[in-house]
């Protein structure tokens, strides 16, 4: 199979520069689109959320991944595996998160609660649609 | 900055074998686990949908991507930007989709509704958790 190497499609700009675990929710940030793809967001205003996919540049292993960990960091909590919670210690450092949209101007989209440093690269963006993003009976 | 290119951590087995527009709902499929990650799946059992990021291996672009399109391929609708769709030609060659997962056996998930064909790479996996991924006031 051929390499699957992402390109980025935009970049995050926000206050907050470094990784941290919690506190993400208030955090309004915007995403720089590369003005090249301007275009390709036109309509997505007329969104309130938006899922966003990321690379997190700057989350590294400390030695080899574990399979296991303590869900939110704590230890009295038992081992689950790493695909069972939302640690970003995972195979690929990729994010994937809900946010608002606050407002769309040209390239420059403001959201709220995107979980991305500052630097961040973006590699998707879609419209968030309860019908197919919201299942029932969970 | 680094390249960013994604590890498979899995694969898709389904009996579709080609991309399609639409009736992916029914669709039953199993996520075949990299053997090596089995133990990070631990827990995901307790959870009645995941998220599911994969890599479309089949879809390429007739030509240079466009930025805007007809939604649904229906020329009756107005165009819009392709990051307002749902549509799969990206820059990047992602999918996002939250599954019903049925059951997971060791490093097998059986999983309903994945929009992926048969030998998709799988790049990440999460429980799906109202409370992150489905946002009030849409």
């Amino acid at each position: 199979m051929k390499e699957m190497v992402l390109k980025p499609i935009g970049i995050v700009r926000s206050e907050v520069s470094e990784p941290r675990r919690a506190g993400w929710e208030q955090v309004t940030s915007e995403i720089i689109v590369d003005e090249s793809l301007t275009e390709s967001l036109d309509g997505l205003e007329a969104f309130s959320h938006i899922i966003v996919v990321y690379w997190m540049h700057k989350v590294f292993y400390a030695g080899l991944p574990r399979g296991k960990i303590h869900p939110q960091g704590r230890e009295d909590l038992p081992l689950v595996g790493i695909f069972a919670t939302r640690t970003p210690y995972r195979p690929n450092p990729v994010g994937v998160t809900v946010v608002r949209l606050l407002k769309r101007k040209g390239n420059v989209l403001r959201v709220v609660g995107l979980d991305a440093i500052d630097g961040t690269p973006i590699i998707y963006i879609k419209p968030y649609i309860p019908r197919f993003d919201s299942p029932p009976h969970v």
